[in-house]
């Protein structure tokens, strides 16, 4: 293994173990594919635990040689952590001032596996660490900010290609077909990971006209019909039309690392107000921009754009239409497409140097489509990086 | 909505609540997307209240208009489970030889969401629901098989034009590429579902010699390099090379349901061993053809192959190699890759009509590639019928 790799993930764990001290956690059980490979360098499927002092033992399920292979820590069969137990009920009895506190991820780890880990540390207390693992993911090291580079490169080219293939009368779910299969021959996985239970993103939302402002479940401020009920969004069957928004809200994932931006398309020309909403759009990015820099709350970034929308009339549109809209006005990306920080009320974080954060002012309009633009910022030490390379403002074909 | 839909909606209900009853169950919350797309026809965002009597409600977040035009079932803004919270409580109260016992779906639930709803009904006893709903889905109705059947069209086409355009050299990537576009444009949804925590799969795994062999995390037999640590199954970067074999398990979702099946190809012929190791995989194939009836136990049909395997000296390469290998022939398939019945050892089911299996013997040479079919059966009331329409034998290049 290289220097390199080793200090990174070296750091990664100081980080964890710091955190853990701070709010008491005597080990940190993690168990989720993408903490796992954030925290090992290996997607194996296993268990890590990380004490709060000392060296991580990675518990692999399968493929063991494959995770020796791939993981910074040691490896051992997951038939291992009997072991461990038996270390931590040792360790733990006798000392009734310092329990045992095990921490696991609570926003992904399913009821059934959970009640697993319980059984096997029956005399531990278990707290919900997943808010320590994904604050750290927050801040990204120059190798991750490499990857999303490269991933803002594969979709610029994909979608640079999507625009000089589509014609009117095409049906959307042809127009993200072959974005997708030119994101694919770029090495994209297949799919944008996401944390959030039941949420699903492949590529993220092609869409156009009424089909694009139709809601749906997705936590996001476009919805899209998509091909069925049982795949409720993004790209429909419906064919584009000439003069209608064509919504192009893509990513991909490069290494593990996705990006997620926004443009907004047109065969011909946009109705004046839906002209007129973009451009709003771009001004309350523009706007955004001014204020990205460490420092600035989370929160400031998404209220003041809603005071700049309601100024220009469009609240009503703003992130999905009425009942629909979203509260929110971007969110981090990385390794997963829905990471920390949100810009949303309540998020009171300060924006650090090292996050990378997808900005999506849109608007909604029932019946006509959704307009919009985004793009995915790195916050610098003094303001931003721009990630997204894609040309701004509406695409006329 | 139509009479048909109805009533494929209410058997599905009558089911639930019978097992609900049996259980003593006195109501159900349905959480999960498929799920909730199973018992109600829609997706949407939130949770169904299934009674053990009457009439269920789907309580929903997003998108309620949306909603209301796709579940078979009244829906409630989320907030209304307040009032069901009243309800119950007011209900369970005084009667404590009848205590509330409600039912989610543990193996799919995150822990932080199952704590919301204890503390939203903390007069209740949890059950674990997720093994009724998941027998309730095992048992396919002619809509559910009418689906699979496009969807095995689907893919044969998809894998037809992969044949033809593969060439030595071309990496196992673009392969996949190809093949994914050809099942896309044909209205796949893009990924197939897996219920299984930290399952993730696009389309399948498309990879050939050393590469097919390498094993991974992910629970079947046939592994793959994978495009990244970070996406570590599945194609690679590797290039196909003439006489190895190529391993095509592919599958697509279409109208949410998933076809899954495998064949073998090569550019020339194989090595003899390998050939002999594919034709020992039809062989087992056709021995447990014989037995797919109502009746069979479904960990026989498991066991049966196990001694064929061995009789044929190939043991130690089926369905994996060595410590990597997995344990199971088959598995059945629907809204999810991973349904009920499973084809392994404790799986006691009899086979029942209406059951969808997909079925897959596989040997893996170490360094050398993996060769296997795989169909998927739909169980009769009197045998079998194949549902998947690939040509059978080693599609020679």
């Amino acid at each position: 293994m290289s220097n390199l790799k080793e200090s990174l993930y070296q750091d990664r764990l100081v980080r964890l173990q710091q955190a853990m001290k701070q709010q008491g956690i005597s080990g940190f059980i993690v168990t989720q594919n993408v903490d796992l490979y954030y925290m090992t360098g290996s997607m194996q499927n296993g268990n890590l635990f990380v004490p709060v002092d000392g060296e991580p033992i990675f518990y692999v399920r399968r493929s063991i040689s494959r995770a020796v292979t791939e993981s910074v820590y040691t490896v051992e069969p997951i038939g291992a952590l009997k072991t461990l137990q038996q270390q931590l009920s040792s360790a733990s009895s006798g000392s009734e001032e310092q329990p045992l506190v095990l921490a696991t991820e609570f926003d992904v780890l399913p009821v059934a596996q959970f009640q697993r880990l319980q059984a096997m540390f029956p005399a531990a207390k278990w707290v919900d660490g997943s808010l320590i693992i994904r604050e750290l993911r927050m801040i990204k090291s120059p190798h991750e900010i490499a990857a999303i580079k490269r991933a803002a490169s594969v979709v610029e080219r994909a979608l640079a290609s999507g625009l000089r293939h589509v014609r009117v009368g095409m049906p959307e779910f042809e127009l993200m077909a072959h974005i997708e299969h030119q994101l694919r021959i770029q090495a994209h996985a297949g799919i944008m990971r996401m944390r959030a239970y039941n949420a699903e993103l492949i590529t993220g939302v092609v869409a156009a006209g009424s089909a694009a402002a139709v809601p749906t479940y997705f936590d996001g401020p476009a919805g899209g019909l998509g091909l069925s009920d049982a795949s409720p969004q993004s790209a429909s069957r419906r064919q584009i039309q000439q003069g209608e928004p064509i919504l192009l809200d893509l990513g991909c994932m490069i290494d593990g690392y996705v990006i997620d931006q926004t443009r907004t398309a047109v065969i011909g020309t946009l109705p004046e107000d839906l002209q007129y909403a973009y451009d709003v759009a771009e001004a309350v990015l523009r706007a955004t921009e001014a204020k990205l820099k460490p420092g600035t709350p989370c929160e400031e970034l998404y209220l003041d754009a809603l005071r700049q929308v309601e100024d220009a009339g469009l609240a009503e549109h703003f992130m999905g239409y009425g009942e629909n809209r979203v509260k929110f006005l971007g969110h981090g990306i990385g390794l997963e497409i829905d990471e920390l920080p949100v810009l949303a009320k309540g998020f009171k974080y300060p924006l650090e140097s090292g996050m990378v954060i997808a900005i999506e002012p849109k608007f909604t309009f029932e019946g006509r489509g959704v307009v919009g633009i985004e793009n995915t910022y790195l916050i610098t030490d003094d303001g931003f990086e721009k990630l997204s390379i894609s040309p701004e403002g509406v695409a006329y074909l």
